[in-house]
C-alpha cells in the first residue's frame, strides 16, 4: 500500500502526526508488516519522540536552535532566507524517513512514542509525505 | 517474521546486540530480504558502529556527553531527573530504528560493523525491541 | 532485488549517487515497493539533501567540521589517524541507511532531493553499498 498526503505546518516546531499515520496503517489491513513514512523535503524532518509531556518537544526544539545558529556569517547559501541553511543542517542531523513495524494490524509504537513532523522553517508550509506499508 | 524481546542495559553506554539480532535473522530462514530493528523508547537509540576497537564507542559516548550537557538550567522537562531531557536529545540526534538488508540468509553488515543499543539514561533498564524480517 | 556495488569517493564531502541508485531501481521493474540503501561502513554516511544549490552541501560539510573537531586531545581512538574518530562521530550523527518508497516504478524523491554518499575521511576510498528493493 502506498499513500501520499500533505501536512500543513503552522511554523517551526514539532507537529504530531501519529493519528494521520496510524489511521492509514489500519486502513491498509495488514496483519504483520513494515510501515515506512517518507518526507519529500530537506528542510523538515520526521521523528519519533515522547508525546506524554509537551515540554520534551519544546526543550528539544530550543536545544537544536542553540546548536544550529541562524545568521552565521559563514553560511554561503543565503538566498532563501536566514532560516534555510539552518533548516538543512537540522534535517541532516535528524532524518526524513521512519521505519515502524506493524504488529497485529497496528503500528508497534512504544507506550510514550508519537510520530512528529518537525518543521525547521519559521514559516509553515505544505509538507508532502509518502507512506508505504508492506505485509 | 516479527520478533519482540527485551534487552537489559547495565547503564549509560553502547551495548552490542549484534548476536541477538543475527541469530533471529538466521532463524527467520530468509534468503534475501530486509531486517528492521525498532526500539520502543525515546531515551535510548539503535546504532551501527565499529565493533573492532572498543575505544571508538567510548570516545563517541564521551563526545556526545560533552555536546548534550546535563544540568542545563534552560531545560523545563526536569521531573524525570537531570539525565532524561539529555537522553531525549541524544535519541533525536541518532535513531530508534535500523534497516539492514539480508543477503544469502545473513545480515549484510560490513566487516567492522556491529549493532548497538545505546542507553542514554544513567540507570539501565529493560529496553523493548521489535524486529521485522521480510523476504 | 539485491544489488551490491562500490562507490569510489574522491575525498571528504558529499558525493551525489542519485543516478546510481535510480537506475538500479528502474532495472528492478517494481511498480510499488520500498528501496533500502545500506552503507557497509561507519566512517561515511548516506544522506538525502538538496541537490539544487551546491552551496547547501558545502555549508553543511563546513558546519559539521566545526562541530566535530579533529585533534581533540580527549580522543583515545587515534591509531587510524586524526580524522578517523571524527568520522565515526559524524557517522553516528547522520545515518548509514536510507529508506525510500518506490511509486509508479520510480524513487519517490521530492523535487529538490538527491541521494548523497558523505565521505568523512580526508582520503577517499571504495565504499560498499548494498541495495534492496521490495515490491
Amino acid at each position: 500500500m502506498v499513500a501520499q498526503f500533505t501536512v500543513n505546518t503552522r511554523g517551526q516546531g514539532l507537529h504530531e502526526i501519529t493519528r494521520e499515520i496510524a489511521t492509514r496503517v489500519e486502513e491498509a489491513d495488514v496483519r504483520e508488516g513494515l510501515c515506512t513514512v517518507y518526507l519529500q523535503h530537506t528542510s523538515a524532518s520526521l521523528i519519533i519522540q515522547e508525546n506524554a509531556d509537551p515540554a520534551v518537544c519544546r526543550d528539544l526544539e530550543a536545544w537544536l536552535n542553540r546548536l544550529v545558529q541562524e545568521d552565521d556569517p559563514r553560511y554561503t547559501h543565503t538566498t532563501e532566507g536566514p532560516d534555510d541553511m539552518p533548516a538543512h543542517i537540522k534535517g541532516a542531523l535528524t532524518s526524513n524517513a521512519l521505519s515502524i513495524p506493524v504488529v497485529q494490524g497496528r503500528l508497534a509504537l512504544g507506550t510514550w512514542q508519537g510520530i512528529f513532523l518537525w518543521e525547521h522553517r519559521h514559516r509553515g508550509s505544505g509538507r508532502r509525505i509518502v507512506m508505504h506499508v508492506s505485509g
